[in-house]
Order: C-alpha cells, then structure tokens, then sequence
C-alpha cells in the first residue's frame, strides 16, 4: 500500500478520535441537535409598485423629520412587496420549497413552533430544502402598502382560538396536538400580526408570482388564507411544479361552468371562483396534496368556528374531483385518516409536527419532488 | 504501519479528491462562501401585554368569522411583544449579541444589505457570536398592538433618503458607500416598514428588557433611534453588559442637574434627558462604543437631513464626557477620523460593511467580549 500523508501516527489517532466523536453523535444525537450547516442565507424584497407624489422634493424645505410638515411634493413610496427569508443548506435538493402563510399570520407560522420546538422552516432544511419564507404584502416584515389602513387593535384571540381549532371558547379540545404550558398559548397568540394595508390577494399573488420569476422552479407551501391564492399563483406563473396546502379555506378555483354551488354553513357560506378552462389547466398539470387536521365535523354542527372547516374540507374534495377529472393529481389527506389524531387548524407547529412533517416528505419523494 | 478501515483504494482517492475540494475552497473561497454551521435557530416573542375585554365570549355566538360582527365581549388580545428571530452557532463565543433597529425599520437593517451581500447577522455569526434580531413591539413581526394607529401610506422615500445621509434630494453624495444598481436603492425603500402601533419607547424598552432577562448577559447593538432606548434598557435591566450604538439620534440620558442645554439646528432642535444620577451610574459600569458615518457636518449647513446629525453628534459628545467623567468607557469614533469614508446612516449595510464589522471586532476583543 502507497505511504501518503494520511498515513501518520498522528494522523491515525485523529481519525481514531473523528470517528469516536462520530460514533458518539449518532447514539446521543438526534435531529434537532445535529447542526445545520447553511450554505448560504438572507432576506429580500421582490414585487411590489412604486406609489409616486406629483411635483418636485425640495430637501431644505421638507428634509427635516416633522411629523407636522405633511408635503409629499414629489416623494414616491416604495410598497405592496413581498419580503423573503432564506436559507440554503449544503449540499441542498434542487427544488426550494415556498412557504406562505395565512390570514393574520407571517413568516413566524413556519418557525419555532408555539412550544418551542423547531418549525417546518427548520425541519425541511435538515432533510436538504432551500427553504423560503415569505411575509406576504402589507403584513409583517412587508409593512408598506400603496394604501392606507387603520389598525383597531380590537380583542379577538378568542376568535382565532375557534377558529384554529385549537379548541371551543377557551377549552381546548381534549385531543388536541398543543401544548397546555400557557405559555404556548401565549407565544400562539403573539404570532399574529395585522394587515398593514387593505388585504387584497392580487397584490399578493403578484408578490408571490414575482418571487417564482426570481428564484426559478420550486414547490409552493400554502396555509390556510394562501391556499386559493397559491392556485391563482401557480395559474400565473410556471415555475410553481408543486402545491402542498395545509387546511385551505377559500378561494377555491374551478372551470367556468364548472362552478359548484355555494355551501352554506352555520355562520356563513363557502363560495368558489370561476377561471377560463385553459387557466384551470395549468393545475392539471402539477401534483398537489391538500392536508386537513382534526376536530372537523362531517355534519352540520353548531359551532361556526368548526363549521367552516368542514364547508372547506367539503368544497376541497369537489376540487380534487374536478381538478382530477380533468388529468390531475390531487391527493386530500385528513390527517385522522392516516392515524394523525388531535391536529389543529395548524398541523405544522403541532405537538405531532415532525409526523406531520414526515408524511409530507413521503408526499414529496413519491412525486420525484426531493431529488438532488 | 497499521492497515485499517480508512487506507483501501477507494478509500485513498476519495481522501484525495477531498483534499483537492479543500484546497480549491482555501484558494477559491472568502469568508461568505463558507458554510455557517448553526447549533439551533428559532424565533419567540418575549414581553408584552394582554389587553382584555370584559364579559365573557360566546362561541356560538361571536365564533365566525365576520367583520360585521364587532363583538370583543370576554375577547384578549395579546400585544406589545417584541419578535426575536436567533441563530447560535457551532462553537458559539460566551456573550451573544442583541440587534436592535431604528426608525422605521425592522430586523432587516441586520440582514442582506440593499445589494445583496451579507449584512451583521451572518458577519457576526461567522465571527462566534449567538446573533439575536428583533423586531420591537408594533414593528414587522411584531404587528400585534394593544393601540390602535392608522397608517397613511404616505409618500416618505425621499425624506428618508436625505436623513439616512445618501444624499440630498434624489442626489446620491458623490463618495457614499451605497450601490448605484438601482435595484440596491429599491431594496433599501422595501426595508422600510411603518408603526402598527402608537410609538412608545417605554413599551419597547420593556419588552427589550423582557428579552435580556430571558436570555442572560450579552451585547446590545443599537441603530439610530435605539441607541437613546438602549441606554435606558440597559439601566432597567443588569444583562446588558455592554452596548454598540450606531449613530444615536435621540434620548441621551444624563444625571438629573448636569443635562445640558437643548441643541438648536436647521429643522429641529435636539435635546436630552434627565435620570437620577443613581440610574446614570449603571451605564458607566459596561463598556460602550458609539459610531457615525460621513457626510456629518462640523458647522450649521442649510439642509436640515444633515444638521440633525450635527445635532446628534454634538450631543453624543457631550455625553461621551459625562459618562467618562464618572468613571465610564464610552468611546466615540467618527468613521472619516479612522479612515472609513462615505458611510450614510446605515454604516451595517454600507458597501465597506465589512470594514465596518472588523472595526467592531477590534472593539470586542479590546474590551474582552468575544471571549470563547
């Protein structure tokens, strides 16, 4: 055998030592504590319009902070973006994966979960994704609209709690996948955030659209509110080859004429959108699994927090059909089907995430999604 | 010698190829091509309040989501938090460093810099530091107020363009440290994100205070109207155990009888805060390094963007020599006098960021900060 400098003594013991310390990581170990190592990280903004005021800026009369000087002569405001968080782990798969949040929500959904353990953003990482983060226009790290808004500040924790389903009132279900530590509760509630502008999903979908015309191909992670906006967001742009949607609650597209009829529910009424058939189309054209926790009646009930859950659950399986029979692919699992019990109406920062977590992945490798 | 497991044919190649990729690295790479190998990373709130409406909440009732319904009966809301987004890395140096942005701006002033290089987060990262981002309470992530506010999407980019100090007007200055791609520019607007709340430095100093108790002793890093917020946070809380403040613009603190006399300039007048000497104290017990950037006037000029920090300047002085006239280590470094030209506001982003951050470095070690 060739003598190389590998070969020392010294040498020798050192690998002796790697390999123990190696040995030692894989029985101590487990995901969570193993290191991430990040090829490369940051933020950016994409999309977005540029508002301009007529006139000319003049610095000496209007350079000074004043917030009684209200001249806008000339000045422009820069909004209505999308603002972005990434990370690229070594040796990374060659499609990112998009994760977009939902109504009242930001980036955060996908981060440490409520009770602090690691969210999706953390976990896809560790299984080789480039994953981005997105705060959608006019919500959180997206601050500046085009227009403006008032922000009430109205109590309504209660509310999100039902409609989460995290439980009914201020009980929580008793199966439920959250923690009872209060401060779980606490940091839950903390992770909403309000509207910095009027809501409107064309800005978003052109934020979002724009963001795929940066980064090229990837696959599309939708939450509630984004779920009917990722459909219109992958109609516009090729570059979506993939929609995961957790719990997905309107704006469910369908061919003209196709167009189910409204479902009413104890609270309110689900209605679909028509599209042209050739828009349709391009949703034909991609797989697509749409994921539903638990504490969803199949019946009517009189609880509207869970009542509109089941009315989009129901409005999801005549999309899947239609969206097959026209030669798709869309796969609807309701976690409790496949064993998953208790998940709330945000399966990625349940107790269960990595389960959770987990079945996507399955998801993900039967579709070709994870190569390298 | 010893044959074993590492010396077979394959076994020798791939070492060599290895061994070649590590020298190509050496030579090919710089400090932000290589990998960041993080121990753990997450997000939290910390702080805060709950504002609480009385009655008691009806789910079946009040449960739907409506917003003709403006029922708050039995409702919270919790608000006022501040979002911390963090990163330790591998090997993590003692202290970690806490980033505080100013005016109008988010945890993005740390990130990407407005041409797409590394900003502090990754620099410090890869120099040992656990990095801490936040966004202050009624900022970015951090959207939920107990306040209501009303945001009017007024058009601002040019105000902020001259006291951000890249130039007059829409007139870059001619030596700044800021990209001429006019994508930077674009960027650099986007970071921009309003109040969703009323404004108080009380509620924020709070809640930063509410962070260092969380996490232990480490650094605060300060920007512009911070820097005043974190003397005071580091007067409430004894965590903080030295302070890097960014052009301060405002809320100098001095010992109740020695404040001195308000600053008079074109636009504005600056002026300061009294404390009990006793509070005083404490900011002389931690080492504390403030930096200016260039384009800062000596003498009153006529536009007013540049005499703030005239103002500012003067005053930081001022308090510079009160500080170390009761025993502190306040430091005060104008980058032109240590060579560092055509730095704005922003010296954490500017192009020569990187000087900037070696700049730091030497202060940290000096003071025995970056102990291991």
């Amino acid at each position: 055998m060739k003598k190389n400098r590998y070969n020392t003594p010294v040498q020798q013991k050192k690998r002796a030592i790697a390999f123990g310390a190696l040995l030692l990581c894989v029985f101590l170990g487990n995901a969570q504590t193993q290191p991430i190592s990040i090829h490369e990280q940051g933020s950016f903004a994409v999309g977005g319009k540029v508002k301009t005021s007529p006139g000319s800026f003049d610095p000496i009369a209007h350079g000074a902070f004043n917030p009684a000087d209200q001249s806008t002569e000339g000045q422009t405001l820069h909004g209505d973006h999308a603002t972005v968080l990434y990370q690229i782990p070594v040796n990374a798969n060659e499609l990112p994966m998009v994760f977009w949040h939902g109504y009242g929500q930001s980036m955060r959904t996908w981060q440490t979960t409520p009770d602090g353990r690691e969210g999706f953003q953390s976990i896809f990482l560790r299984r080789g994704f480039p994953v981005y983060l997105l705060d959608q226009p006019r919500r959180g790290l997206s601050g500046r609209s085009t227009e403006p808004t008032t922000i009430n500040a109205s109590t309504d924790d209660q509310l999100w709690f039902g409609i989460f389903r995290l439980g009914m009132g201020t009980e929580f279900y008793p199966d439920v996948q959250f923690s009872k530590d209060p401060e779980a509760l606490n940091q839950y509630f903390r992770q909403i955030t309000p509207d910095t502008g009027p809501l409107d999903i064309n800005v978003n979908i052109d934020a979002v659209s724009a963001l795929f015309d940066k980064i090229g191909e990837g696959i599309l992670v939708t939450h509630s509110h984004s779920g009917g906006q990722g459909w219109m967001t992958a109609i516009k742009t090729p570059n979506i080859k993939a929609i995961v949607s957790y719990e997905p609650g309107s704006n469910f597209v369908f061919p003209e004429g196709e167009v189910p009829e409204t479902i009413p529910y104890m609270g309110g009424a689900l209605s679909a959108r028509g599209v042209p058939l050739r828009d349709f189309k391009k949703l034909t054209e991609i797989p697509i699994v749409i994921y539903y926790g638990d504490n969803i009646p199949n019946e009517p009930v009189e609880n509207p927090a869970q009542e509109q859950w089941r009315a989009a659950v129901t409005m999801a399986k005549l999309w899947r059909d239609t969206v097959n029979k026209h030669g798709g692919d869309v796969t609807l699992v309701q976690l409790p089907d496949v064993g998953l019990k208790g998940n709330t109406h945000f399966p990625m920062s349940d107790l269960n995430n990595q389960e959770v977590a987990e079945l996507l992945s399955g998801w993900l490798k039967e579709k070709g999604l994870d190569k390298h």
